[in-house]
């Protein structure tokens, strides 16, 4: 038996990211001896041992006092506390990361309360599903896809080295980037799209009843895409709606002219500037079948 | 051996939708006892013949005129100079109807060219894919998905039940609705998600080179759902939204004003609203999923 990459890892909140990196860590040799489960709802710490997911499970930060990897994967609005609560609990050579979807905020909630010689490295798994919650993770949510490592300048490279080789275990395909591009990245192929979702779903639930209810019969035409992405877990949304205000409200105006530029086609009856634009489209398809990414 | 519904089909315009039903035709006993395909390209008649789905092809409207069942699958932004072309040719007793996405405009365009004796009855598949094309189409195309009819006061209520079997046998789920009812209803469950998504899509076209190879890459994260939608014929597109203009411009404006008040609850920090929304729209996933449409 080789020895694991490391010891035992804390994943603090255990959600859908949190329960599916304890389920690599259960069903990939290699990556940690155990696991310590810490969640401020009890409730969650109980089904957390119920499932096998972690030998350990409380609500108490100090928990993470004995790991040498902590993974916070609550919603990054609550990382500010988070920091606050852990920070004094973290041991020298620990490497400290998270899941969060927007960088820059963690870097500013996390950063002050790291202590000096504990490896703050902030990370981003490209992965999720419309479901919440420890019971619906599975280990094989991370692989084939990306996973964003945004180290900060003069971070150790062994710890670097050691928390890619945990994540390409966990089967995600690793990419480094800086912190404040990965967050305009992110803005419009996920925050943007999520928003625009959340909009037309919502849209849609403002109809009176019979129109509602015939736009769920024939919701397979196009609307029902967007409602699998707006069903996303509404706080992890909020917060990085919050925490990534400038890069999308950047991306909405964006959004908006284009829109605007479209609906003046339309009720214009500019057919061709419709067409050009809807063939320039394709050609982004095409690229990202090119690029095994459909 | 039984008589089937129909004793010959003509199929005007054979792209996606035409090709998939010559294909039931092929592949459920039943329907028609032949097929004949009109296109105005040549190539794409040759192509027809070549793949077995019509025994008849050719660019001549005039051959319709041996057909009991006529069924135009064009772009409807073609179907005033269609109906001028075909009208003179259609005999009595035959049953004229299309695949439109669109009632109104095709009830316009092709209504006065019908000449007596000749059943009407406009229909739209809700069925498709971003393949265009007689190669991309397939017999299960229309299984389990819904086709709506959209029969005017005094339709013949016998033709209207052969069309309604006719449907049904290439494993459509039939409705029947009033034709300015659909397009309201297809404006907010097809019409305005298809028009977001080549929005969406164009305003990451139009990113600097760099960017716009990492939304390629990292598209995963939301953005490629969109992607699939914006690729669907560009054509075919142009026309709906031109011919269901105050539809979608009614839906684009409430859609607009719906953002607007997203983009400005962002701006000021309005977790609240935020979340508050974002946990209405996960309902309309649940009926999705209770209706069986998910």
């Amino acid at each position: 038996m080789t020895t694991p990459l490391f010891a035992r890892v804390a994943i603090v909140g255990f959600g859908l990211i949190g329960s599916s990196i304890a389920r690599c860590v259960v069903e990939y040799p290699g990556l940690a001896g155990a696991v310590t489960c810490v969640d401020r709802a009890q409730a969650v710490c109980d089904r957390v041992l119920e499932l096998g997911l972690a030998d350990k499970a409380g609500t108490d930060p100090a928990l993470v006092s004995e790991c040498d990897l902590v993974v916070l994967a609550t919603p990054i609005g609550a990382f500010a506390d988070l920091g606050a609560l852990i920070g004094p609990h973290l041991r020298e050579g620990t490497i400290l990361t998270d899941v969060g979807s927007v960088k820059m905020s963690v870097i500013r909630d996390i950063g002050p309360h790291v202590p000096d010689g504990v490896h703050f490295i902030p990370g981003h798994p490209l992965a999720g599903t419309e479901h919440s919650g420890p019971d619906s993770g599975f280990a094989a949510l991370f692989k084939g896809r990306w996973c964003i490592l945004t180290p900060l300048p003069g971070t150790n490279p062994e710890a670097l080295d050691r928390l890619t080789a945990f994540w390409a275990g966990c089967g995600s395909q690793m990419e480094v980037m800086e912190p404040a591009h990965h967050d305009r990245v992110l803005a419009i192929t996920s925050h943007l799209p999520h928003l625009i979702a959340y909009t037309i779903v919502g849209t849609a639930t403002d109809l009176e009843e019979q129109m509602k209810s015939e736009v769920i019969r024939f919701s397979a035409s196009g609307f029902r895409d967007f409602t699998r992405i707006a069903a996303s877990d509404p706080v992890m949304w909020r917060d990085i709606f919050l925490n990534n205000r400038e890069a999308v409200l950047e991306v909405i105006q964006r959004f908006t002219e284009d829109l605007t530029a479209l609906q003046r086609a339309i009720r214009w009856g500019e057919g061709e500037k419709l067409e050009s634009l809807f063939t320039r489209t394709r050609a982004i398809r095409r690229s990202i079948i090119d690029a095994k990414q459909a």
